[in-house]
This record gives structure tokens, C-alpha cells and sequence, in this order.
């Protein structure tokens, strides 16, 4: 059952995007297909219900699809009977995993579980372990976003220091909140700026075919009260060439242990347009999106394919109060294809933003921070 | 008084997206804000609705709002009254040149008819000169459309031949008739390769935020049966780096005589793109758009601002038959900025396709055929 309210977040502690209730045992999401016109809080009590959630983007982002597909394990033991458990596990985990191919978040929270328990012999005590884990992901994730805000900060704060002025930070589809489950993570320096009372503006893209940014980031920023001006993911190049980015900051989907960032598509153009007028391009990201396994990300990393109706028809308030309308924008006639991510070849990217400090975009660079 | 139908041209005849009635001595357009959902032919009768139908972009594109302003200075002269014909005809001069700011053939073709008519003593005369330069301006823009075809269809060819395969062009924005009079600019290549046929395809950017690209380039190939596939502007990066476009075929808005190219916004960032992975990048264009007082477009180029509400409110069909509807896509409280053209410097453009040939984006190169 779904609970909807008028789109204002009023309370700073509800600024997260998945919540597990002890009184229930059922996880609360924000159906984020609603906004920016409707907050409305889904009720998630099955495995199957979570993987439809994920795989129709109720929730998105490559942080909270992990954490999302940690509770879907979770709901999947709270629903475990018949004289196979571990069958039934192993089919919860390939439903999750079927649902989004790109973030390998996703894929480690389910195969994290899977290990776990398939290392418990009593299938009685999964329940309360899958939780556990999942609420260790879920807590692991809000301290590593919190980790990326401290570090990126310092790379606003130099830029304030030298420019004196509003520190003008672009963006790419939303690497906020709504994408983690607090904090964000290419947000997270821009809040802690907020914080720390340094001038800050955003350049939101929209981020076409989902717009996710005018969406999703415009409304996130909005709650928070930082300053921030949507456009449409065309304008960014011109915007550099005249001065007024000062700094890129974008999200990752899977980030390749050379430095390659498979990210929302449109993100390699941005990452282009930084180069050519030397602005710095920084990706934020938790580990948890790093590919250990690859090198190459343009040939290793699949790139989802989505279905063409979300560049046909488009999603949108209308007249009437409250009215929420889709209207197709494409001739009937013509066909669309809807690539969901790209690549940003590491020599592109200035440095990765990681709870674990700043580093360069090489192979070497993330493993000095992690190996 | 319009006149709607269905969006289906059927007569060859009928691509043309402005015409004049010598019965009724008025001006025919295509309104354009309703395509690809109703085909809607609008009268013009004055001046006054003539400047109107170019600001609020009933009709656009670089050398089609020339021919509209010429044709808008003819509609000026049939109304001429009162004791100071001189002032009324510099009037209406400023209020066509008043509409848009970026495209140079605008003001050119006023300025011709300015100095046309001013040079003629006896007002009465005014109204068939001014028609028989109008139709002159119009005359010349097919013929060079027809040039450029000629011209550019040897880049498309000479892919073929190498290839053996579909030629995939991408173009961005509508450089079509509909930005032309007939043929196009940066559509006369791949109409003129589809008649000698040579399979080709064209990989059609949505154009955000008017969505001429979706609305107007996808209708046009679509009536004239060239393959075609919408995608988002953010995806040609990506299907650039997995070898899915060939060639890059866009139009201009005012180039300068050293070959940078004010285009729609986003054209500079499909141009990094194409540079990065080695695709040839070429321009379409009458050399009615090139600027001979500019070298330096970036700094020198007016780049027009827009209404925020054509990023917020999207036009498109709804589920009822014949329903065309605005929706509002961004929260009510975000703030969106609106530059309609960017500019690609010349470094980044292969060549420029023009009715006198193709020659390289420099000084030299336009000096050599048009100087």
C-alpha cells in the first residue's frame, strides 16, 4: 500500500531513500517515479516486489539498488518454505540480479548474501542474518557518502578560497540522496559546502531520457535549500566555454580498477567538454561501484538497453491540480533507441572522489587508496 | 485563418515550408509548434503576424526565417499608409530584426530589402519589388540547398564505397526543409544519397529543448522514408565510441569567416565527440550564414536566451485521439536557464559543406570559393 503526500520534505531525517521498520519487518521506499509532483512512500514486502521496484526504477542509483537488493534477500528468507531453501534463495538472487545490468553494486550485495548465508546451516536463522547484513550495507553506504562529502569539499573549498565567489559545480543525472540513501555521493561535497557556509550553485542537467536530473537532483536540491539552476544536458558544453562551470562532479554506475567510469549517458560528453576547457571532471563514488575484474570499460562494461517508450513518451504535471499526464513527444512512425549509460575513459577524469580520499583515475591511484 | 490535417504529406509538391499565393498575394507557412501531431498551415497577412510567427517559432532555422523576414518586408509594403512610407518601412525593418538574435540571414535579408527599396522613389512600387526580391531570396535558397546536396553527397558515397554497408549519419537539431525552404542544409546530402541509392540511415538527436530534432527531423525523414532512429542527445557519444556513426552532418546559424559555427546547443559537444573518436564532422550550410564582419565566434556570436518555460513545460500527444497537451517536467520551485546555440570552433569541424563545394573550416578555405 502506498502513502502519498504533498512533495515537500519538511523533517531532515527524512531525507533517506530506504527505511527498514522494525514494527513491520517491511521496507519503505520512496517510489521515485512520482517526483518532483508526488512523494509517495511504497511498501515493499516480497523479494519479487523489490525486484520489480528496481527493474521499473521505483528506485534507482547504483548505491541504493545495492542496498535494496540487500533487504530484497532479506524479504526473500522472511518468505522461505517448501522443502528447498537454498533453491529458493538461489532464485531469489537471480531475479535480483535480472533486473539492472550495469551497477555492480547490485550484483555484490546479492552474491555478499548468497555467501553468507548459504554459510548458516539452519535456514531458521537466515531472516535475522540477511537483515543484519543488509542493515551493515545500509549503514556501511550512508558512511561512505559521508566520507566522499568531507573529502570533495576540499576541492570546493580551494576554488572558493581562489575565486571568491559562488562556486559554480555541474552535475549529471542524480548522484544524490535518492540515489544512495543519505548524502548522495556527488552531492555530498555540495551539501557539506552548504554546511560549512560556503557559496555554492549547481547546474543541474536534465538528464534526458529519464531526467533524473530535473527530476530527481532539482527537487533533492530544492529540499535542501542550495542554490541551483536546471538545464538541458545540451548547454553544459557552452556554459564551460564562457566560464561559468568551475567544477564537475558526477556519479558512477561501475568504475573499472583503471579509473574508467560507466556512468548515466551523457556523462562522457560533459567529461569532453571539461577537458576542452580545463575544467576538472571529478567522479564521486563509494568503492562499492569499482569492477575489480576490469580494465577496459568502452568493451567490459555492458550497457543496458531500455525500452524506447521512455524517449517516446514523457511523464509531466498538467493543467489540473495534482493531474499527472504522459504525452508522447516523437512521430508515431519513428523509431528510438535508449542507451541508459556510457563510458568515460579514465584519461578524461580528473580524479575519483572515494571515502577513502581523493585519487587519480589510474590504475595505480585507486589501488594506492585500496589495495 | 489555419488550416490543419493530418501530419502525412503526400505530394512530393508539398515539401516546402513556405509559400507564397499569387491569388491572395499572402505568405503560406507551416506552423511548426504542432508537428509531428497535426500538419498546420497558417496565412500570413502582415508584417506584424510575420515577426510574431518568427519569435514565437511557428516557423525556424537559420535561412528559412531570411526568406520569412523578406517575405515579412513585402507584407510591410502592401500596407503602407500615412504620410511617411520611409519610417514605416524602417519600422517594420525593426521589428523583424527585433525577433532572433543569432542567425545572421535574418538580418541580411532585411537589410536587402532595406536598402532595395529605399533606393526606389516612388512607394508605390515598393510592394512588387519587395515580392520580386522575396522570391529571388526564396529561389536562391532552394538552389543552394539543391548545391549543397550535390556537394555533400560525394562525403556520403565516398563512406559507402569504403564501407559496403549502411552509411549511419548523425545530425543534430532539424537542418531540414523545414529549417530551409526545400532540400535542407544538413539534410540535402542524405535526401540527395536515398535518390541515387545509397542506403543510408540517420541516428536523429532529440534537440532538447524544443525537440526539433524528435518533433521535426524524425517527421520530415519519416515523410520521406529515410531510415531513421530518435535517440537522446546525450547517447552519440556512445554510439560514436562503438563505431555506429560514420559521419556527423549538422547545419549552422551564422558562421564566421574563420569557420566557427554558432548551431543549436549541444552541436560543440557531438563536435568533441566526433573529434575524439575520429569522425569526420562536417557543417551544412548556405553561405547566407556566413558572418564576413566575425572571426571570433565564441566571443563575437550573440547566443539567444530563451523562456525558462521551454525547458519546464513539454508539449506532446495524450492517450485521447487528436489531444495534444503541455506537462510540466521540472519542480515548481527549481529555476532553469535557456541558451539556445552554442559555438564549435572551427578546430573541431572537418570541413564545410556549401553550395560552391566543400572546403575546409579556415580563413583560407572559405576565402578560396566564395572569395
Amino acid at each position: 500500500m502506498n502513502e502519498t503526500t504533498d512533495s515537500k520534505v519538511t523533517e531532515t531525517n527524512d531525507l533517506q531513500s530506504i527505511r527498514f521498520s522494525d514494527t513491520q519487518g517491511t521496507v519503505s521506499i520512496i517510489d521515485q517515479r512520482h517526483l518532483p509532483h508526488r512523494l509517495v512512500i511504497e511498501k515493499i514486502e516480497s523479494v519479487e516486489r523489490m525486484a520489480a521496484a528496481i527493474r521499473e526504477m521505483h528506485l534507482r542509483g547504483a548505491p541504493l539498488i545495492g542496498v535494496a537488493a540487500a533487504y530484497g534477500m532479506y524479504l526473500a528468507c522472511r518468505r522461505i518454505d517448501g522443502p528447498d531453501p537454498r533453491r529458493h534463495l538461489e532464485e531469489a538472487a537471480a531475479l535480483l540480479r535480472s533486473t539492472r545490468p550495469t551497477a555492480v553494486n547490485l550484483a555484490w550485495a546479492v552474491e555478499n548474501q548468497l555467501k553468507l548465508l548459504e554459510a548458516i546451516d539452519d535456514p531458521k536463522t537466515w531472516t535475522s542474518a540477511a537483515l543484519a547484513e543488509a542493515r551493515r550495507i545500509e549503514a556501511e553506504d550512508i558512511e561512505r557518502c559521508r566520507c566522499i562529502g568531507e573529502h570533495g569539499v576540499s576541492l570546493i573549498q580551494e576554488i572558493y578560497r581562489e575565486k571568491r565567489g559562488t562556486v559554480n559545480v555541474l552535475t549529471h543525472c542524480n548522484a544524490g540522496w535518492l540515489a544512495c540513501v543519505r548524502h548522495g555521493t556527488a552531492t555530498a561535497p555540495i551539501y557539506e559546502a552548504q554546511r560549512r557556509g560556503i557559496p555554492v550553485h549547481v547546474w543541474v542537467d536534465e538528464t534526458r531520457p529519464r531526467n533524473q536530473g530535473a527530476r530527481l537532483t532539482a527537487w533533492e536540491l530544492g529540499q535542501a535549500g542550495v542554490a541551483h539552476t536546471v538545464i538541458v544536458d545540451n548547454a553544459g558544453g557552452h556554459l564551460m566555454q564562457h566560464g561559468r562551470v568551475d567544477l564537475v562532479i558526477v556519479g558512477s554506475d561501475r568504475t573499472t580498477r583503471t579509473g574508467d567510469v560507466a556512468n548515466k549517458i551523457g556523462t562522457y560528453l560533459k567529461a569532453l567538454a571539461a577537458r576542452d576547457n580545463n575544467i576538472p571532471f571529478y567522479v564521486a563514488l563509494p568503492s562499492s561501484t569499482i569492477d575489480w575484474d576490469l580494465s577496459d570499460g568502452i568493451t567490459g562494461i555492458p550497457i543496458e538497453e531500455r525500452s524506447s517508450e521512455e524517449i517516446r513518451v514523457i511523464r509531466g504535471a498538467g493543467r489540473a491540480d495534482g493531474e499527472i499526464l504522459d504525452v508522447r513527444i516523437l512521430p508515431e512512425a519513428s523509431p528510438a533507441a535508449n542507451y541508459a549509460f556510457d563510458v568515460t575513459p579514465a584519461r578524461l577524469v580528473t580524479g575519483l572522489i572515494t571515502e577513502r580520499g581523493i585519487c587519480p583515475a589510474t590504475g595505480p591511484g585507486i589501488s594506492a587508496l585500496f589495495a
